[in-house]
Order: structure tokens, then sequence, then C-alpha cells
């Protein structure tokens, strides 16, 4: 997902790994994400791809790290004076990154993935590139907290409440088991009674 | 989950059937839950239990009836002549349920189980059961409405959006990625939150 950067051949390497994890992880689902099949679909020994990642979890890890940088990108709100707009905006972009990669959500955040696991492909660098997405969101809500359109509180902490609700409409439409009739209409409500309910 | 009622011996079997299942349930996880299983758990050959459900898609389907009306069960608030108050009881009851039944609610709203697995253990009797469950939450927004607390509207939509921002706390809570310092707090925040915003 990431764009690419200038490379050292062992950089590029690298990332020709992780853009054959994301292809396995998009046709297989995270349970296909193994180091031989991202061994196979690279052309590459399986021992190059331990060489670079350690194991499964490293890889793992790596395309967790571009998801959350997509995600990040994704969910920076653009600039604008009115910001109520800008947090629905970002909440929006937020279900459009969901539905766009529905196998890097699931394994970002998805209750498939068992806390053993998670705890196993955790990194600091993952942690770190993890924390910086949920910072996009902290930040959007601090602006609008300034602008006065949200009530003055710990913005970690709207922003957590902001994120669970999201996150509960966007998991419910990957599963297929949404209530509404009408997940677009149904969507906008939530971020309407949302800044609404915190302002 | 269910109390015993009175029972023909068939449905004592039954019953018995269903009590082993939830318990594999508990221990071992959806993917755990197989005929072979259930029939050492029960002390019955496979075949008994083959002949009462028709296949491990049945098993599931009967503990997710469980499942559901126990969910029905815990959300139907108590009297009471305050109508947010109501609802925002139901929301922490959802939450109590969940976190006391993670297996359940797991089995019955995770993004673990695929939709061609959720597909395949759907029944016309779990299909009404899941409605039932969910019939509670769109009454109690119903009386919301006529009680003046929230906007006139449709009441299944309105549910709908209740329900997807309580499944994400809850699911995020569960699967220990929350980003709050304390769930307690940050779930009443967000009922607050939506009782506000849709009123």
């Amino acid at each position: 997902m990431a764009e690419p950067t200038q490379r050292t051949p062992s950089r590029d390497l690298e990332g020709a790994l992780i853009d054959a994890a994301e292809r396995v992880l998009v046709r297989e689902g995270l349970r296909g994400l193994t180091v031989r099949a991202v061994a196979t679909e690279a052309g590459v020994a399986p021992q190059g791809v331990y060489n670079r990642f350690g194991s499964k979890h490293g890889l793992v890890a790596a395309v967790l790290v571009r998801g959350f940088d997509g995600l990040a990108a994704s969910t920076r709100a653009d600039d604008g004076t009115d910001a109520t707009e800008r947090l629905r905006s970002s909440g929006r972009s937020y279900r459009r990154f969901a539905l766009a990669h529905p196998q890097h959500y699931e394994a970002m955040f998805g209750s498939g993935v068992s806390p053993a696991d998670r705890a196993a492909a955790s990194t600091d660098d993952l942690t770190a590139h993890a924390s910086a997405a949920f910072d996009v969101l902290v930040t959007e809500v601090s602006r609008a907290m300034d602008a006065g359109v949200l009530r003055r509180d710990d913005p970690r902490e709207i922003a957590s409440v902001f994120w669970a609700a999201v996150h509960g409409a966007v998991a419910l439409e990957l599963a297929g088991i949404t209530k509404t009739a009408d997940p677009d209409t149904s969507y906008e409500r939530l971020l309407v009674a949302l800044t609404a309910g915190l302002g």
C-alpha cells in the first residue's frame, strides 16, 4: 500500500517481500500469510524471508505497519475551516479505508486474531506506527475541541470513544451482519450523532 | 445459558447436548466446537449428535440460539420512568453480557467467523432468535422516541446505529486493543454521547 521511496537494494528486497505478503494477505487472509506462501509469491527461498523478518510474526508485523501507515494517511483530514466537518470526513475516510482493505483491517483490529497472536506479532516498530495512526484521530479531536465544536476533555479519551463507535459500524458491515438497510446513510447518522453528542 | 423448562426426554437429550456444546465453546472457542468434541463432552456417540443436529453447523446454530436468547434476556431494560436511563441501562447490560460470554459473543458477531460459515450455520430458527434479540433494542429505542428523549425517526435504523457503536466498544475491549485507560468510564461516555447525539 505504501508508495515507493528511494531504497537501497536491501530495502528494495524487503519492500518486495512486503508487497508479496500483502498480495498473499488479500488473496488468502491472515491465516494464509505464511513464510512459505510469501516466499513462493515473491519467487525467493523461504530462508530469504526468514533472514529478513525472523518469522511469520515478523512478516505479519511488517504488513501491519503498512496497514497502519495507510490508515493514518487516509484519515488525515483535508484542511478546511469547519472542524466538525473535518472530524466527520476523517470518520468517512476510516470506513473507506476498511472497506477497501478488509483483510488488512481484520488483521489490524479484527476479533479473529487471538490476543496471543496479536502479542506475538507485536514489535516496538509496529506499536509506534499503530500509535501514530491513532494520533491522527487524536489530533482531529483536539482541533475540534480548540474550535469549540467538541466539549473540552481529554482528546485521547474522546478519540477512543469515537474510534470504538466507528469501528463497530465498520466491523458489522465487513462481517455482513449490519442491521441497517443503507450502510452509507447509517454511518453518516452515526458520525452526526457522535459529533453532536460529544459537542 | 437458558433456564431449564419442562421437557420431554427427547428435549432433555437435546438440551444436554447444547449444554455440552456451550461448555466446549467456552473452553475451546468456536473452532473447537465439533460434533466429536461435543459427543465426548456429553458422553454420547457422535451419531447421537448428528441425529439431533444434522451437522456441526446445526450444533453451532443451536448454541447461537441460546446466545441470542441470553442477550435478549440481558438487555431487556428494567421498568423505570426515565427513558434515557432505560436505554443506557440496556447498553450497559449488552456489554456485561459480552464480557461474561466472550466466546458466545465472538460466535454471534465476531469478525473471526467468515460470512460463509455464518451462512452455513444460519437457520430460520436462528434468524428468528437473532431478530428477537435486536427487537429488544428496537423496542427500547421506540419507547425513548415515544418519551421524547430520542428524535422521532425509524426505530430500527436508530437501533442499528446504537448497536454498531456499542458493538465497537465491546469488540475492541474483548480483543484487548481498546485505547482508553478506563473501559467502564469510556463506555459510559459513549452511551451518554449516543443518547445525547440521537436526542
